[in-house]
Parts: C-alpha cells; sequence; structure tokens
C-alpha cells in the first residue's frame, strides 16, 4: 500500500531517461512501478536514474519520504498495465511506435485507468486514436529531470474526457508536481515552443560565430536566467515597465518586434487588441500587488537562487562568493581608536530592521551576531584574510557568552569594542561591548573562545608568528585593563 | 576614498530604473556618484532603487560592505564627469539622444577615462561616433535589476581600444558583476536576441489564443527556467544527450527545427560544418566532465534553487513546501516525543544558505539563533502567544552561553532539544542541544536564562500561576536527567 489513496501502482511504458525519471518519482513516493521497455539495457539505464534521484531527494526534503516502492521489469505493455492505478508512456517520440504500444497496452488495462503521455509535441488527437477508450488519454509532458521538476504540461486531445484530465492533475500533485493545464492542444505544447524559439536563435548565434556555445549559455545563466527561475517573461516586463505598468511597456517595446533582434521575423502584428489582451491577463497575473511589491517578491527570490546557488559553488552562486571575498579583502579596520590602550573599536553598523522581532527589539540572536562581525574584524586586522582561509588555517569559535544589558531597535547606531583576555599559540579569548552609539549605552557584551585550526587535518595548530605577534600588540596593552565583570561568568552566577 | 583602487568616483548619464541600478551598485560598493538625468523626477526615482538595493543587500551577503558612497545630482553631462574614475551611459534608447549626451560628455571628461553604454541594443560603432577619444567606448549591457543581476554584456565598436575593454571589465567586475566579452558587435548582442526570440513565439501564443500570460509564465518558471538560472541550453540539452554527447542530442532533436514547434521558421540550416562546430563548443564548455558528474551538479543547483525560493515562498519553492506538507500529513504520526521524560523536542530545521559564510560553514551566531528559536518553541509551550505578550508580559533574555562542538553546512536537516535546569516564579533557566538529524551528532548547545517582565513597568514580576504549572510539568521530569556537561560554565573552563 503506497502512502498515495488509489495510486498503489502505476505502468510505465518506456524506460529511457524520461520514463526512467518517472520511475524514480513514483517510486520515492512509494509507489510501486511496472516497466515496460524492450530495450535490454533499460534495468541498468533506469536504475541509474533512480540512484540520482535517490541522491537529489535526500538533500531536497526533510519532510518524512514514505518507503520506496518497488520496481517490476515486464516483457511487454500488457502486463505493464495490469492492476495499475495509472499509466504513463515514454516511448519514443514517433506517431507510429506511441500509437502501437498505446494500442496494445489500453487494450489490456481496466477501461477507467487514465494514461499520460510524456510527448513533447505530438498532437493527443493523433496519439489516441486506436487506443480502447481513447478518452482516457491525455498528454503529460514532464520536464528532465522528470523527479526534480515540478512542470507538467496537460493536454486532452479531441477525444480527451475532463474526468481524465482531472484524474492526471491528481495523480502529477500527489507525488509533488506542479500541473499545467492548457486549454488548446498545439505542436510543442506552450513550453517547448518557447524554449524552441530560443534554441533556434542560439544556432544562429553560433552559426554566425557571434558566440560560442559556452557565451551563449553564460548570457542566460548570469542574466535573465536567475529571473526566470521564478518569474516568467511577462510578469518581468511588467516590472520593467515600472509604475506605468504593462501598456507602458508594450509601447516602448513593441516597436523592437521589427528590429532584426533576432532572426526569428515571423512576428505577430502588435494589435491594439493584442496589446489589450496583453495588458488585461497581466493585470490578472499581478492580482492586486503593486510594482513596489512585485519588485521586492523579485529581489527576495533573487537573493535566495543567487544565496543557493552559492552553496552549490556553481554560476551565480561562484560570482557571489568571490565578490564576498574580495568585500572581505577590501574591508578596513576601523582606526578611529578614541583609546590607543583601551579596548579596540572594531565594528560599528546601525540595527537592521530584519533584526527586530515581534515585540520591537532587537532578537537576541542578534547580539551574537553583532559580537561575532566585531571579532570577525578583529581576526581580519591579525591576518585571517581570504588568502590565510583559502591556505587552510583558520580561528574556529569554541564557546560564546552573551549577556543582555539594554535593549536596543531597528535604525539605532552601535559600536563594538574588542578586549583581548588572554592569548596563546592555539587560544585566543576575547571580550566584546556592544554600545548603543547615541549615549555609549552598554548594551550587552559577548566573550568568544576561539581555536586556532588546520581546517584540513582538522585539528588545532600553533598560529604563525607573526600573526601571533599581531596579537600581542594589541594584548599586552589590554593586559592592563580592568577584567571586565561580565567575563568569566557561568550562566546565572550572581552579579557582581 | 573608496575602497576600491582606482574607483572613487564614477559619473552616471541617466538616472531611470537602469541608471538607478548603477548607482545603488556604485554606492552600496563604496564608490561616490555624479549623476546628470534632465527629468526633475528623476531623484525621486533613483531614490527608491537605492533603497531597493539597500534592502536587497542587507539580505544579500553578511560580509562586509563598506561606507556608502555619496551621491551627487548634476544640471548637466559635462558636470557629470568632473574628477570621475569611470562613466555609465544610460540615456534613451535612441542613436541621436546617446550620440548629443555623449559628445558632450566626452569633450568634458579626462581622455583616459572609459565610457560604458548600458545600450539593449544599439551598436557601438554607431553609437561612439562624434565621440572625443571615441575608442574609449565600451558597450556595458546589464541587467534589471543592475544590483543584483551579475551579467554585463561587453562589447567594443569598430574604433574601441583593448585597453579601454579592460578597463570595463575591471570596473565591473570589482562591483561583483560577471562580464561576459563578446568577439563581435550585433543589434541586441547575444542576450537580448535570445530573450527576443522567446518573448516573440510568447506573443504568438497569446494572439492565437493557445495560453495566457500567465501560463506562459508558469511553462517557464516550474520547468526549464529553473536550469537557465544555473546552466544554458547547451548544456542542458548536453545532458538531455546522455552518454551519447551533443551529437546524438543534435541528431535526435535536429528534425524538430524543420517543425512548426515555433512560429518562427527562419531557422539556419543544420549542416554538418554547423553540428561539428557546437559539438566542439560543448565538449570544451563540459570541459573534461562526465555527464553523470553534470547530471549530478545540475541536481544540486536544482535543490539548492528550489529550497532558496521555498524560504522565499514563492514559484518553485511554495511547490515544494505544499509537497513536504503533503509528506508530513501522509507519514504515519511519529512518536514525536521519542522519550517521554527526556529533554523535549522543541524545534526541527534545515540550515537555510544564507546561514552560511565565506567558508561553507553555518555561522557562530546562527546556533545562537537555532537556540533562541528552540528557547521560542517552548515558550509558546508554556503560553508565551501573541496574546501573552501583547497584555504585557514577557520573558526577556539575561544571558547566553553557546558551546560549538561540531560543523553543519547549508541544507543540513536539524533539531534541537529543550532541558529546563531550573526555575523559579521569576527565572526559567533552560539547557538546548543542537544535532544534525543525519546521525545525531551533537553539533551546539546553547544555556540561556530567562526573566519574567511587566514590559510597561520595565521590572520583573512573578509569573502566572497556569505558566509556571505548565513549565513545571516539563521541569519535574527534567530534574532526574543528568546535568549537562556544557552547563555552568564559563568560557574557557577546562573541559569535563
Amino acid at each position: 500500500m503506497s502512502p498515495i489513496r488509489g495510486l498503489d501502482r502505476v505502468g510505465l511504458l518506456g524506460g529511457g531517461v524520461i520514463g526512467g525519471g518517472w520511475a524514480a518519482r513514483f517510486l520515492l513516493n512509494g509507489v510501486d512501478v511496472t516497466l515496460y521497455d524492450p530495450d535490454p539495457e533499460s534495468p541498468r539505464k533506469v536504475g541509474e536514474v533512480v540512484a540520482n534521484a535517490r541522491r537529489a531527494f535526500a538533500k531536497l526534503t526533510m519532510a518524512p519520504l514514505p518507503a520506496e516502492g518497488t520496481l517490476t521489469f515486464v516483457q511487454s505493455p500488457e502486463e505493464a498495465v495490469v492492476g495499475v492505478d495509472f499509466v504513463q508512456e515514454s516511448a519514443p517520440e514517433r506517431l507510429d511506435v506511441k500509437r502501437a504500444i498505446l494500442g496494445r497496452a489500453s487494450a489490456a488495462a481496466a477501461p477507467s485507468v487514465v494514461f499520460g503521455s510524456s510527448t513533447s509535441g505530438l498532437l493527443p488527437t493523433e496519439i489516441q486514436q486506436g487506443m480502447t477508450s481513447p478518452e482516457r488519454l491525455v498528454v503529460g509532458h514532464p520536464f528532465n529531470p522528470v523527479y526534480l521538476l515540478p512542470l507538467v504540461e496537460i493536454c486532452g486531445g479531441a477525444s480527451t474526457s475532463e474526468a481524465a484530465k482531472a484524474r492526471a492533475v491528481e495523480v502529477y500533485s500527489a507525488i509533488g508536481m506542479r500541473p499545467l493545464v492548457l486549454g488548446k492542444e498545439i505542436d510543442g505544447f506552450v513550453a517547448d515552443r518557447l524554449l524552441e524559439a530560443l534554441w533556434r536563435e542560439a544556432l544562429w548565434l553560433v552559426n554566425d560565430g557571434i558566440a560560442t556555445t559556452e557565451q551563449i549559455d553564460d548570457a542566460i545563466r548570469f542574466g535573465a536566467g536567475l529571473r526566470w527561475s521564478f518569474m516568467g517573461t511577462f510578469l518581468v516586463y511588467r516590472i520593467a515597465g515600472g509604475e506605468a505598468g504593462m501598456r507602458h511597456f508594450m509601447a516602448q517595446f513593441g516597436p523592437a518586434l521589427k528590429w532584426p533582434w533576432t532572426k526569428l521575423m515571423d512576428v505577430p502584428e502588435l494589435t491594439d487588441e493584442l496589446v489589450d489582451h496583453i495588458v488585461e491577463q497581466s493585470d490578472e497575473q499581478a492580482d492586486g500587488r503593486s510594482i513596489r511589491e512585485l519588485e521586492a517578491l523579485r529581489d527576495d527570490c533573487l537573493v535566495a537562487v543567487m544565496q543557493g546557488l552559492r552553496s552549490a559553488d556553481y554560476g551565480a552562486g561562484t560570482v557571489l562568493a568571490d565578490y564576498e571575498r574580495a568585500l572581505f579583502d577590501r574591508s578596513p579596520v576601523p582606526d578611529e581608536q578614541p583609546n590607543a590602550d583601551g579596548p579596540l573599536l572594531t565594528h560599528t553598523t546601525r540595527i537592521p530592521s530584519d533584526w527586530v522581532d515581534y515585540n520591537g527589539h532587537t532578537n537576541d540572536s542578534r547580539y551574537a551576531q553583532l559580537s561575532c562581525d566585531a571579532s570577525d574584524a578583529f581576526l581580519r586586522r591579525i591576518g585571517m584574510d581570504a588568502e590565510y582561509l583559502g591556505n587552510g588555517h583558520s580561528w574556529f569559535t569554541v564557546e560564546s557568552h552573551i549577556s543582555y544589558l539594554a535593549q536596543s531597535g531597528a535604525g539605532d547606531a552601535v559600536y563594538v569594542t574588542t578586549q583581548v583576555l588572554s592569548f596563546d599559540p592555539k587560544r585566543l579569548h576575547v571580550f566584546n561591548r556592544m554600545h548603543l552609539a547615541a549615549d555609549d549605552t552598554l548594551m550587552a557584551t559577548g566573550e568568544h573562545l576561539y581555536l586556532h585550526v588546520d581546517t584540513e587535518a582538522g585539528k588545532a595548530v600553533p598560529a604563525p608568528d607573526d600573526m601571533l605577534e599581531r596579537i600581542a600588540a594589541v594584548a599586552t596593552p589590554h593586559a592592563k585593563l580592568d577584567q571586565p565583570v561580565q567575563a568569566g561568568r557561568f550562566v546565572g552566577a550572581p552579579r557582581r
């Protein structure tokens, strides 16, 4: 029994890259799979796709995945549909091949079982001819890798019933996909038509020696491609139109349709009627959100995508990581030291608005962040820069103690000083005081112990002499300062 | 003095959406900006873009941003280039307008200062005519929002010097962008030609009533758009070709060029020579990576992007979140508390990608946040809800002690347990253990002391009886647990 009601077993016709992707998605959702493919290599190929999918799902979600379904290979289309609740066909993209396999399988299947076809562009009206109960044939066109990408285009043919489309939506949604139900059938449906248009222009650019395949790919993935991961062209252009909206954008960019901006010149006439259609549909799509709201949404998504890609260290994520390293290298150590022998001024900032919690005060954990930022500045001062980290050494935090003394709010200017309490070749013990700049109120203190480590070996090693000398230059005058009252405390110790 | 050597001040010609975006990117990188725009509304418009950019940068990075540069509006192109190290022109997309403003500005600027033009499609050979020292004019075509998207297309005209292009690469790279240097000039350059092709087909689809603007956008953002955020079409198709590679893919999909898969039928002839070119360039682009390696890279990036979008709760991120909720709903109800008398499970999450710093590990301060989140969950459990806070009572943190024991990275599933160490009517002392879910590794501990306060009076008061009873229900079994070894420590105390 699968955990999805009414979907215990599916029959798959075809086990290539797409069929294997379907197998993986169903299996990982706890659904049993019966698969027919005449290729004797199919079990190996499907096994490889399922292995990729397992690896990806382990990273994708912490939600409880069900026990995997079982995968059974059979020798005929008829056997593939015995006792199944749904059938997905992913045979080669030839009408005669699809008709033959669907004809045999539909004659053997229970009449109520719905069939999805993975075709990239053949029309369902054509595909369903020759099937037993052709009204149950629906195009369910997925995208590679099928086990990760949410989109599945749903399209019926002349004989397709509404019930069959509804069932396909139900099945695909249950396995985590995002069905897009199309009202009309057309060669290539919607997504592949857009992809094909871009592809045709890309081929021209290579053909004419304008750009290489890598340059063309870069022109997408560092720019518009980042936006397309969450907003399509129409919403992006609505935002580009600014406060004046979609009609303004169309008026401004409409003339470009006549320009040789691609070699694909069979363009539609931009009639008033078409512009009205687009404006109306765009308004509906925006659903009352202002341009300001859409801009903020766009920016939040871009930040999230680039940060995600940074963790994968690829594409725009690598650009971001390189930029951040440069920011660290360029960051100056504050040189306004009010008292040369007192604690060092290491960090100044304003409390950002997203540090403030429901009761209007800076969240506890942000004082830890403020204190860490000051310590980071101190560590850069003693030589822990990008090159130093790249060479496999770092100071790791062992423990931190924060005492909260006064509140702060969004926009407050604050500064942090750092006092070295003690150090030896492997250990550094510092004490940070966080002040409100307006009246020097001490709002929190942070005490931290750092260990100097070889990051590859994963063990503590002595810091180099020049770094220890830089620490000593600060620590020596600090040794004459009073021990802070908040240092050396355990949580709940009596206040002095 | 800006922190970027040789880039203290830039002159901007034009302050619309694009010019404002450039202003924001330079200012946030600590570069001073002099801006000329004849529109009297320009200061307001630029101010809004800069405000958006500040908001986005606050979320984008934990690296130390420099003090913002200063923004000065001037009344003429000549004034805009006084004492600047680089000029960026973002005037309206008309050749006569651009020539006029560049002619005046270049006559006033020092001859060595390089000019970038933001033009989306005009040819640099045309733009540079009439400039003083035209060899320094380079197209530097950015994408909206300029302050976030890395791509900038660089393209010289007939008179442009190599030195000018090199300088533009240097300037754009310094402010975190990813220059793409094109070898030949062409209307629309590369990226906009690809966008224009897709846009033309999209207009056909609306025109012919096949799909709405929203359906077309969905066909991108839930499918191919997710891939395009890190890999372009050529590399994606190389992977689709499987082990047989790019030549196999071209053989398989070449015929589709003749099919009516778009209305854009001016296609290049797929000659053997063109196929050879593509295969050769694709091999070079893959740089020795096998299809298996590319598949793993693609999947890691897709997972990272979808998880990023989940944190923004939009597009494919919302699909993922909904799917995960369904997985939880379908999952047999787990015994949430593995040991009824042990520490309480108070919080589960995954490490978000923006918690990770430049060296790939969760930033110190985020463990404090994780521990606070668990404590907040505990406080809600004992009755500190929105109504309670609204009535003027709260638990305030007095001090926190974090011990760091193991590292974690973006995407790691983690859970936190809470143990009550002691309490009285005004004080609550808890101990949180933060674990990696994969193998239960204890990665950090947090010890916190809370004081129950009357927030208006600003003083400690006893918590109400029903709240104390709820604490006691947890604390009584916890009193029999061992005292955690990390509790009651001062920073640097010997490890037990």
